[in-house]
């Protein structure tokens, strides 16, 4: 791998990490290149703007989100609704993980982008519409299945709910600077799907 | 009323309506202070720091929305969970009628600062904290007065759930720019209050 790819590598990085603690606007492309160990020239030759960096790190995000999710979602052997538990817990110890390293909740990096910028930035705005569509899809798919069996509601009201339960647990843990506001999304989301 | 409370309150309503909008990072004292026709050396007559009118402008916010809040659930002769119906329809409603009138859903002042300003405004963040437990604590009375007819969960969990499913469903119809993302919301807040 070549010295420029590198560099462009680590500008999508940095970028997710910054944008994970300090959101779009408060962030620079100055320190993004300082995170990155990149001069400004090199920024500007891999990427037109803040937007455009924003906008490929969101996708990087999701793409090794997305494999999470499929694996924890898709595990085979395990009954339906273990593995949904599975995953929300997966997100409870992601909280808890950035608090212990980092020193706060940082919340969902998808859904600070998605609060902070709708309304401003179009084209994130439109990407990140498309990614929870993904994820209320994955939830629906795994809900479908536990529908075979148990009383479980699968329409796309349902798995958007679940993927909103979450969305606004992860936001009061970030708020509280508390991960165990996350203790309580299973019994919640239990009761979401519930279809008698 | 004299000149000067006048252009306080204008500063005030000008935040509102501003942060709502635009957020915190993304707006600057000279664009607030043009909004309410305000000189900048008024502003700093009266708030130390776009932080301060921040802090003034969410107390506004909730002192407005906490009588709204109040009402609703308290509203004499109607079944609690009618009440807690009414609440939320409410908020529904406030996203079309910004709509309709500014041409985009905003979402939730609170949980859009909330989200934006954890991590980084100590002060802000405390006082948001404080504001969506008033909001639980709402929801729990009304839901603990159910509970006494019906099989009703009312405990501290719960309401947090019923509020996190709120700020999360508002989240997705500020990012899908279409109110009728809330039409879901009563169903699934039915699903998670239920005790039985």
């Amino acid at each position: 791998m070549g010295r420029s790819s590198t560099a462009q590598e680590r500008l999508l990085d940095a970028a997710g990490d910054l944008l994970h603690t300090h959101g779009y606007s408060a962030l620079g492309v100055a320190e993004i290149c300082a995170r990155a160990e990149v001069k400004k020239g090199s920024f500007y030759h891999f990427f037109a703007s803040k937007q455009t960096l924003t906008l490929a790190a969101v996708d990087a995000h999701w793409t090794q989100q997305r494999q999470v999710w499929q694996t924890l979602l898709g595990t085979p052997g395990r009954p339906p609704l273990e593995r949904l538990r599975h995953l929300l817990d997966a997100q409870a110890a992601a909280q808890r993980a950035d608090k212990a390293g980092g020193g706060s909740v940082r919340g969902c990096l998808l859904g600070n982008l998605a609060l902070e910028l709708s309304g401003r930035e179009p084209e994130i705005q439109t990407r990140l519409a498309e990614i929870f569509d993904e994820q209320a899809a994955l939830v629906q798919g795994v809900l479908a299945e536990a529908a075979a069996t148990a009383p479980v509601a699968a329409d796309t009201g349902t798995a958007r709910a679940v993927v909103a339960q979450l969305e606004g647990a992860v936001l009061f843990a970030k708020l509280a600077d508390d991960p165990a506001r996350l203790d309580g999304l299973w019994p919640a989301v239990q009761r979401l799907v519930r279809s008698d």
